[in-house]
C-alpha cells in the first residue's frame, strides 16, 4: 500500500502546483451505478448554498422524508438520507443493530452479502451465515432454520444483489423473521425505485439505499428507513453505538421536526436528492417500476439475441441490474473498452468470483432509457464481432425493438 | 423523539404528492459554516457525471490527494478526502486509533472537544480529560502531565475550536506528545485552509477537516491525513476496526495509486473540492492565510468599535471564526434576525453552554471578503440600534476602513 512509503509530496514537487484537471467526459452511464443525472438534478446542485440549519433548508428535509417515505412505502418517520455514500447504509444498520456477542443471521448469494458479515464480525457480532450459490437466490426455509437455531433476533439479506443480477424475493423470508421475532434489514442499494419494495407491507424493519443508483441522484447520500421496532432496539442497546457520526437516534432527531443538530448535512446533495425525487413523484413509483422491467425485459431479448445468457433463472431477474456471462472465447475486458471509448458509453465488469466473467449492465433511474438500450446493443454487437464472435447483423436491436411493440 | 410515534406518512396523506420546495434563497454565508461556494466550484458540480471507477476519475483523485498534501503541509500519502461531511473526520481518526481499553488523553476547551471524548467513550477507550474553561487554549503543561500520568499513546485536541473561536497553539502539544511516544490528533474543521497547520513540521500524526469551512466547497467531503505512525497503529490493531465504511485502511488502499474499490465515491463533491484547492494553489496558502488574518482584524476591529468583545484573548483568537459575547441587556437571536431578514446574511449563534451568550461568525474562504464585512458590520449596528443599544454611528466601519489602508 502506498501509504506505507511516504512518497514525496506535492509540496516538493519540482513542477509546482498540481493544477487543474480538464473537464470530466460526458458519458452514457448504463454501470449498477451511478446513474446519468436528469438535467433537473444537474440543475439543482447549481441553486444558492444555504447553512444546514436555514429555514429552507429545514422545510427541504421535511420534504425528502416525506419522499422518501412514500419511496420505502412506509408510514414510518425514521426515514431519512444519511451523510454519505450508499455503502454507509449498510455500515450504519448494523453497526447500530448489533452489538458484540449477538446473533445475527446473514444470508450470502454475492459481493454485497459478504460485505454484511464483514460488517457484523467488526462489531462483534455472532454471524450465521446463510449461503446460496451466486446467481440464485436465498433458500427462505434455510434462512427459517438459521434463524430458530441461532435464535438472532436480527436478519439481514440483499434485495437486489447488485454483483449476481439477482432480486431476493422477501415474503417467505419476512414470514420467517416474523415467527422468530427478528428484525429484517434489506440491503436495497440497487433497487430502490427501480423494484417495488414496500417495506411496511412486506414487514421490512431497515431498509438502506443509496442515491447515486435507481434514483438518479449524485453520490453521496443514503436513504434510510427504520420501524419504531427497529428504533426500539437500537434505544434499547447495551453499549452506546460505537460512532457519533452513524448513531441513527441522533440522525433520527436530526431529521424530525425538532432538527436537534447533529452534522452539517451536504446541503447540495440533498437538493439534488430533492429533485430527483420529484421526479420520481410525477412519474409514479408504479410507471417507474413499469419502465424499468420494459427497459430490461428489451435489453435481455436483445442480449439473448446476441446469442448471450443472464447469469440469474428468469425468475429471479433484478430489472436494474442485469448480470451478463461472458460467453466463451470472449475477453472481458475488451468488449468494455468498445463501448467506453467508441460509444461513450459505460457498463461494468463482475465482482469478486466473477472477476472477468461478467458484464453488469445497468437500467437504472434516468439512465433507463429506449435510446441507451439500442445503444447498448449496437455497441456490443460491434464489440463482439472484433473478437470473432459473429451474431446475426441486427438481431439484438430487432429483438429489442419487439418487446418495446409488444409494449406499445 | 417524532420516530417513537408513527405520524401519518405521505403515503395517506390526503394532499397526494409532497412536491416541490421552491428554490433556495441566495444568502451570504458569515458561519462557521458552510460558506459561500466560488462561482467555479458551483460550476464544477454542473459537469457531467461519471462513475467512481472511471479513469477521469482515478486521475482526478490522484490530483486531490496530491493538493490535499500541500494543504495539510504534509508529505505523507495517506491523505485523502473522506466521503461524508466534516464531523466524519473525528469519528473515523478516532474510531480507528482506539480500541476498547486504550488509554487517551483529550483536551476539552469547547463543544467539539467534548464530542472526541463522546466517541472515545463509544469505542470503549478510557479518556483522560484536560479541561481548559470555554474561550481559553488549553495549558500544554496539563497535557502533559495527563500523558504521562495516563501512559496514553493518543493524544487529541481541536485546533480551532468553532464553539469559542479559540485557536489551540500546537508547539508545546506536539512536544509534549513526542516525549511521550504519543500520537498527536488534531481537528482542523474550522481552521484547514483558513489558518497556518504545518502538519509534518509541528508533528501532527492525524488531522481532519470538512470541505466547507475555509476550504469553500460543498459540505459533504471530509478531507483526513495519516502520518505513517498513525496508519502503523491501525494496521497493528488487536481487533478490526468497527465500521467497513470508515476504516481508514481501506480508504488510503482506495485512494494510493492502485485505486482497490472501497465506496462509490461522491463524484461530483469531488469534482468541486478539486476546483476549490485550485482556487487556493492559485491564491496560494500563505496569501490566504494573510486574507484570512486581514479580514478578521478589519472585522474585530469594527466589532470593538461597536462597543462588543470577543470571548478569547487576542493571542489566542482563531482568524477563522470571531466568537462576539453579546452584551448585556441585548437579545442574541434577534440580532441575527435583523441580519437574516434585512441583510440576507447569516452569522451563527453560541454552542452549549454558550447558547445565547454569544454570535459566531465565519471568515472562512470565500466568504472572507471586504465587502463582506463591511455589509456585517453595517448590519450589527442596525440591528444593535433596534435594541436600544447605540454604537457610535459609522464607527464600526470606519475602524475596519482603517485596517484595511493599514494593509493597503
Amino acid at each position: 500500500m502506498s501509504h506505507q512509503t511516504p512518497a514525496p509530496g506535492a509540496l516538493d514537487a519540482p513542477g509546482g502546483p498540481v493544477g487543474a484537471l480538464g473537464n470530466p467526459p460526458e458519458r452514457i452511464l448504463m454501470l449498477p451505478g451511478p446513474s446519468n443525472l436528469h438535467p433537473r438534478v444537474r440543475q439543482a446542485l447549481g441553486a444558492p448554498l444555504v447553512g444546514h440549519k436555514d429555514p429552507y433548508f429545514l422545510e427541504l428535509m421535511e420534504r425528502v422524508t416525506a419522499q422518501l417515505r412514500c419511496l420505502f412505502q412506509t408510514v414510518y418517520s425514521a426515514t431519512f438520507a444519511l451523510p454519505a455514500t450508499g455503502g454507509s447504509g449498510m455500515d450504519a444498520a448494523l453497526i447500530n443493530l448489533l452489538e458484540p456477542g449477538d446473533a445475527v443471521v446473514v444470508g450470502v448469494c454475492g459481493f454485497f452479502g459478504e460485505r454484511m458479515v464483514d460488517i457484523a464480525q467488526r462489531v462483534g457480532a455472532r454471524a450465521t451465515v446463510v449461503q446460496s450459490p451466486w446467481g440464485q437466490p436465498l433458500d427462505p426455509e434455510d434462512i427459517r432454520r438459521a434463524l430458530e437455531r441461532s435464535e438472532a433476533k436480527v436478519v439481514a439479506v440483499v434485495h437486489g444483489e447488485t454483483s449476481t443480477g439477482v432480486c431476493q424475493p422477501l415474503e417467505e423470508i419476512a414470514h420467517a423473521a416474523r415467527a422468530q421475532g427478528a428484525l429484517l434489514v434489506v440491503d436495497a442499494v440497487a433497487s430502490l425505485g427501480g423494484v417495488s419494495l414496500p417495506c411496511d407491507a412486506l414487514g421490512v424493519d431497515v431498509c438502506f439505499s443509496g442515491s447515486q443508483k435507481c434514483l438518479s441522484a449524485p453520490p453521496g447520500l443514503a436513504p434510510i428507513t427504520l420501524s419504531p421496532a427497529a428504533m426500539a432496539r437500537i434505544l434499547g442497546r447495551r453499549q452506546r453505538v460505537p460512532s457519533f457520526y452513524f448513531d441513527l437516534t441522533l440522525h433520527a432527531r436530526y431529521w424530525s421536526t425538532e432538527h436537534i443538530y447533529h452534522h452539517t448535512a451536504p446541503v447540495l446533495n440533498v437538493y439534488a436528492l430533492h429533485q430527483a425525487l420529484c421526479l420520481i413523484e410525477e412519474e409514479g413509483l408504479e410507471a417507474r417500476f413499469a419502465r424499468h422491467r420494459l427497459h430490461a425485459r428489451a435489453a435481455t431479448a436483445g442480449l439473448e439475441a446476441l446469442g448471450l445468457h443472464l447469469l440469474p433463472e428468469p425468475a429471479h431477474r433484478l430489472a436494474s441490474v442485469l448480470a451478463v456471462l461472458v460467453p466463451e472465447g470472449v475477453a472481458e475486458a475488451p468488449v468494455r473498452d468498445v463501448l467506453a471509448t467508441e460509444f461513450q458509453l459505460d457498463i461494468s465488469g463482475g465482482l469478486g468470483a466473477y472477476a472477468g466473467r461478467l458484464w453488469r449492465i445497468g437500467i437504472m433511474g434516468h439512465s433507463a432509457q429506449r435510446r441507451n438500450v439500442a445503444l447498448l446493443l449496437n455497441g456490443l454487437e460491434v464489440a463482439l464481432r472484433r473478437q470473432g464472435y459473429h451474431p446475426r447483423p441486427g438481431a439484438a436491436l430487432e429483438a429489442a425493438e419487439a418487446v418495446y411493440a409488444g409494449a406499445g
